[in-house]
C-alpha cells in the first residue's frame, strides 16, 4: 500500500497513561476504536452495536484478561478452562503459567466430565486446522470466549456477523502486523468489560498508544481499500490477500500430492457475504497428518529443514504437525521446494 | 525539543513478532537497547556492562516478570513479596491480583518475621516519599528487585552507578512518556533474564515494536542534548527538567508554609556526579502528613478539589497522602492555588 499506512508521531503526542477517561477502557484510543467499528461494518464479520471495546497488548493479553474477568474471585477452587483438541498450543501454557487460583487448564473440552462451571475457549476458524467451530460442551453453567483471530475473508468465507459474549480479534492475523501487539475484544456485558480493563491496568497499566494509533491507520487503509475498490483500479486488501492465500494453497496441494506422505483436510467452499460469492477456506496454517509408518511428523520435517509444531502441543498425537503459511514469499517457496523434494 | 523526537514508521516496518532471534530477549529492538546503554553511560546512574536487557510493557510488566523469574515454580507455598512501608501502592495489588501460586504479598518488610525465602521490592528514591532507600531485611535467603524509576538527576542527586541483580527503569518517569508503556530491566543472571523473557512471551508475546522505536528516539535526544550542552546554546533535558522541578518545589513549600496544615519531609542536598555539584532532592510526588486533628487527609483535600492517594494504599495511616507533581503547568498551578487557599 506504499506510503498510505505510514505514521508520524511527534515527541509531545500521547504521553499520558490516559486516552479517554470517560470510557470504561480508559486507555483505548478513540481513533482506534472508531476504525475497529468501521472495519467490522465494512467486512460484516462481527456485530459491534451495543458492544464495549477493550484493547489489549495482542489478543494474548485479552485471553488472560477474559479468564480473569469470567472467573469468580471468591471461589474455593479455580475454574476449569477447556478447549476442543486440537486447540491453540498456547492455551494450556497461558492459562497455567501464573499458577492462578482463579482459573486452571482443564484440557480437551470433549473429554471434560466435571459438573461445575467452566470456561470454553472457542477458536473459529480453528488454529491449527482451519475448520469453523463452535462450543462443544453447550452446558448452562459454561462461559465462552470466542477467539476469531482468523475470521477474515482472506482466510474463510464470512457467513454472518459474529455475535457472542466475548469476541477477540487481533491486528497480527487480520493484516499481519504482529509487531504492534494490538488486539481487541468486543464485549457484551459492562461488568466483564470493566474487569478485563482492570486486569490490563494491573498487568501493564494500559496498552501502547503508538501501536494503537498505528493500528488505527492500518485498519483505516484496509477499510478505504475495500470501499474504493469499485471506483479505482487497485485490488482491495482482502482481495489481494485472498489471491495470495489461494495461490499458496494451490502450490501446497500440488506439493503434497507429489510426495504422498501427508494428508490434509478437504475444506468445502462457502458463500462469503463480503465477496458476495462462493469462496475457499484458505487457513493461515496447514495441519498435516503423516501417513504410512511415520510416528513423529515434526522430526521428519526437521530432517528436511522444515520447522513445524508437533501435534502434542495441540493436545493430539505427534503424527500431526502445524506449519505456518504466512511467511514471506521467499520462505514459503523454500518450504514448497523442500516439501516437494521429500521422499521416504 | 521541537521535531527532534518525531518518529515516522512506514506500514511495512517491524511487522514481525521477532526483533533479534539471537538475543535472549528476542523481542528487544536493538536500537532501543543501544540507547538504553548509552543513556546510562551518559547519566552514570547504572552499570550496564555484563547485564542482560529485558524490555517490558512498562516497568509494571517487568515487576511481574521478575516475581515470576525469582520464584521457585516447584515450591509448595508461594514466596512472600515484601516492601518497606510506605511502599508503592500498586505492589500489593499487582502481586495478588492473579492469586498466583508462585508468589504472594507479604506486607511491610519491616514487620516481616517469617524465616523462609522472600522477595523484597526496593524503590529508590522511594515512591511515595522521595527518600533514597535500600533493602531493610538484608537476610541471606532474600531476593531483591530494585525499582529505580526515579533515579534520574532531575529528581535526585546521582551518587554512583547502581549495581544490583535486577534493576528496573521506565520511560514514563525518566522522560514522562507514560503512554509508550516501555520499561527496561538490567539483569545480572542469564537464567533470570530468560525466565523474565518467558513471562513476557506468555503474557503478551513481546512488547510493542513501535513504542520501542519511539522510546529509542526519545532516549537518543535526551543523551544528545546532554552531550551537546557544552557546545550549543540550549539546556540539556536534565538541566531543563531539574529547573522545572526546583521551581515547583519552591512554589509548593511556599504554599505549605502559608496554610500550616501539612508537614513534608526535609531532604538534604547531595553531590550529584552527573551535574558535578551539590543538587536538591526534588521528588516526583509530594508525600504530606496532615497535622492538627485531621484524620483523613485525602478527604480533606478532595473537599478542596485536590486529587490525592491516601496513606492506607501505601501501608500507613490516612493522615498521609501522595500528590503527583508531574502534571501540566496549568494543573500544577491550580493545585498550588487550591492548596494556598486551604484553611481549617
Amino acid at each position: 500500500m506504499g506510503d498510505k499506512t505510514t505514521i508520524t508521531i511527534p515527541g509531545w503526542q500521547s504521553i499520558s497513561y490516559f486516552s479517554e477517561t470517560t470510557n470504561i477502557c480508559w486507555f483505548l484510543e478513540p481513533e482506534f476504536a472508531k476504525e475497529v467499528v468501521r472495519l467490522h461494518n465494512v467486512v460484516g464479520n462481527a456485530v459491534t452495536e451495543g458492544r464495549y471495546i477493550v484493547v489489549g497488548t495482542g489478543s494474548s493479553q485479552l485471553i488472560l484478561a477474559a479468564l480473569y474477568a469470567l472467573s469468580s474471585h471468591d471461589a474455593a477452587e479455580p475454574i476449569d478452562v477447556v478447549s476442543a483438541a486440537p486447540y491453540y498450543s498456547s492455551y494450556p501454557l497461558m492459562t497455567d503459567f501464573q499458577k492462578s487460583g482463579h482459573y486452571k487448564w482443564g484440557g480437551d473440552a470433549r473429554s471434560f466430565d466435571k459438573d461445575g462451571p467452566y470456561i470454553e475457549l472457542v477458536t473459529s476458524p480453528n488454529n491449527p486446522e482451519g475448520h469453523k467451530t463452535g462450543p462443544v460442551l453447550n452446558r448452562s453453567n459454561g462461559l465462552l470466549i470466542h477467539d476469531l483471530a482468523y475470521y477474515w475473508p482472506h482466510y474463510t468465507p464470512i457467513s454472518s456477523p459474529s455475535d457472542h459474549d466475548i469476541t477477540l480479534f487481533t491486528v497480527s492475523k487480520s493484516t499481519g502486523h504482529a509487531g504492534l501487539r494490538i488486539g481487541w475484544a468486543l464485549v457484551k456485558d459492562q461488568e466483564v468489560a470493566k474487569r478485563m480493563t482492570k486486569f490490563i491496568e494491573l498487568n501493564t497499566i494500559g496498552v501502547s498508544k503508538d501501536s494503537q494509533l498505528r493500528a488505527a491507520k492500518v485498519l483505516k487503509v484496509v477499510s478505504d481499500s475495500t470501499e474504493e475498490e469499485n471506483t479505482e483500479e487497485g485490488k482491495s486488501f482482502f482481495k489481494y490477500s485472498y489471491d495470495v492465500m489461494e495461490q499458496r494453497w494451490k502450490q501446497l496441494r500440488a506439493a503434497l500430492e507429489a510426495n504422498g506422505l501427508f494428508t490434509v483436510a478437504y475444506f468445502p467452499t462457502g458463500f462469503c457475504t463480503f465477496f458476495n460469492k462462493k469462496t475457499e477456506n484458505l487457513p493461515a496454517f496447514v495441519w498435516m497428518k503423516c501417513e504410512k509408518d511415520i510416528e513423529n511428523c515434526q522430526s521428519l520435517l526437521r530432517q528436511h529443514k522444515i520447522l513445524s509444531r508437533g501435534g502434542k502441543h495441540f493436545g493430539v498425537s505427534q503424527r500431526y504437525v502445524r506449519v505456518s503459511l504466512l511467511d514471506t514469499n521467499e520462505n514459503f517457496n523454500l518450504f514448497i521446494d523442500r516439501l516437494s523434494a521429500m521422499q521416504l
